[in-house]
């Protein structure tokens, strides 16, 4: 256990040493990923996830690996580390300081740990094994959701407006009319932000397990409630609902569940 | 000169001070401005403006001040402070990175100097007299825009989907349909951005003056455009169209005039 958080932060900090000299550099140049639509890949994602590897081979050789990059490796201990070096490309590219480097463990059963960096502000939240914290600009701190609230207390947020399908879209909107605040733009850090209790929901689709897994093991070690939109696991991707309080779950899955 | 800069980073300080206590704090309590709609105000936006106000009592006593949460007080120089303790509030009490202190000097043709200021991640944008920088995590450096770049190339940013009114939404989706990468969420923190080169556009709209003062005198230090809808001057708020270069701008304004 102690192991495994010791590892999360040697790949914390392979990961920052790759990417940040990318971060606003002049010379950062994007690839497209996708034949259509804009998925810039930078060479400080894929330099990242090789510096993750490398510390996982030395450190945890026995542990499968899934990176967005290099796709799969097969382990032996029953345990998958699941990485994205760079969680947020548009917001990396674009400078915003709301991008993150994603690092869980996951068993048969899902995520059992999760890590969110953010290198430029200098900000580490993780969590898992009942104990959740973050290191920060302000010093250390444990972390905790703000706890069970009415949907119209809650303040949301998600990354793109158009949140996915036009369907999960108007699913997303249905919960957004009922809410106090909805909110844009904050890639991964909108997960880290409910799990040190700042705001109630994140709602998302079309998410990869690398994109998920991370929030999962983070959100649930701070009292927090992850699922998809029908109330199921969520640790494989897809259409995503976080949670910093049952009242509000319960309240958001109530809308979600009909757009599914 | 000299002056005025070093009196902008001591209003800058005695934001931060004032600021920093409550930001992500759990006691954290917001009023709510107007009857309708949202709008909170923090104890820390009242404590930051007269820590300022102070400021410049001592520091710059004939000069006139604006600010969001105080009004205006009258000089005897010629030069207007126009202040906005925290832009972004929403995202302050959300607890992202994304807010930040507004201060500008004006004269009776418009922003002669600003700066943005972000204490949480240590980073502060200023410009003004032919110069512009900054300084945060990963040290000091000039400000630059990016320079003339097609729309089709260009990355887009305003805060909110719904941006102002029905015309003005559809005004900003034309944009964003022709543009590259469109964003959101980021407040104050998207014409620091564009100063620093990293994105193309910012357009926004229902602006006050103390909004867009300090975003005016650094992107134009930086050698950037800001106007608004119709090309003319931007510093009393309104519809704002900020641009790195004069074809992301020619461009933008080509699109934006024909819904103003």
């Amino acid at each position: 256990m102690e192991e495994i958080v010791t590892t999360a932060h040697a790949l914390a900090e392979a990961a920052r040493s790759s990417v940040l000299p990318f971060f606003r550099s002049a010379d950062l140049s994007a690839d497209n990923k996708l034949a259509e639509g804009f998925d810039p890949v930078t060479e400080a994602d894929r330099l990242a996830e090789q510096a993750m590897r490398k510390v996982l081979a030395e450190m945890r050789p026995e542990d499968a690996i899934v990176g967005e990059e290099f796709g799969a490796q097969a382990g032996r201990s029953g345990l998958t580390w699941v990485l994205d070096p760079i969680d947020g490309t548009r917001g990396f590219l674009a400078g915003t300081p709301t991008w993150g480097v994603l690092i869980s463990l996951c068993d048969g059963s899902g995520a059992i740990f999760g890590m969110i960096d953010q290198p430029y502000v200098g900000e580490r939240f993780w969590g898992g094994f009942g104990a959740a914290q973050m290191t920060g600009p302000l010093g250390n701190r444990p972390l905790r959701v703000r706890g069970a609230r009415a949907l119209e207390e809650a303040i949301l947020f998600t990354t793109f407006p158009e949140v996915g399908s036009p369907e999960e879209r108007a699913g997303f909107e249905a919960v957004a009319g009922q809410v106090k605040l909805t909110r844009f733009g904050m890639d991964c850090y909108a997960y880290a932000l409910l799990a040190a209790g700042h705001i109630d929901l994140v709602i998302e689709a079309g998410l990869s397990n690398y994109d998920i897994c991370a929030p999962i093991g983070l959100i649930e070690a701070a009292g927090g409630i992850v699922t998809d939109w029908q109330g199921g696991p969520a640790h494989e991707g897809g259409r995503v609902l976080a949670a910093a309080g049952e009242t509000q779950h319960a309240a958001a899955l109530e809308i979600l569940s009909r757009f599914s």
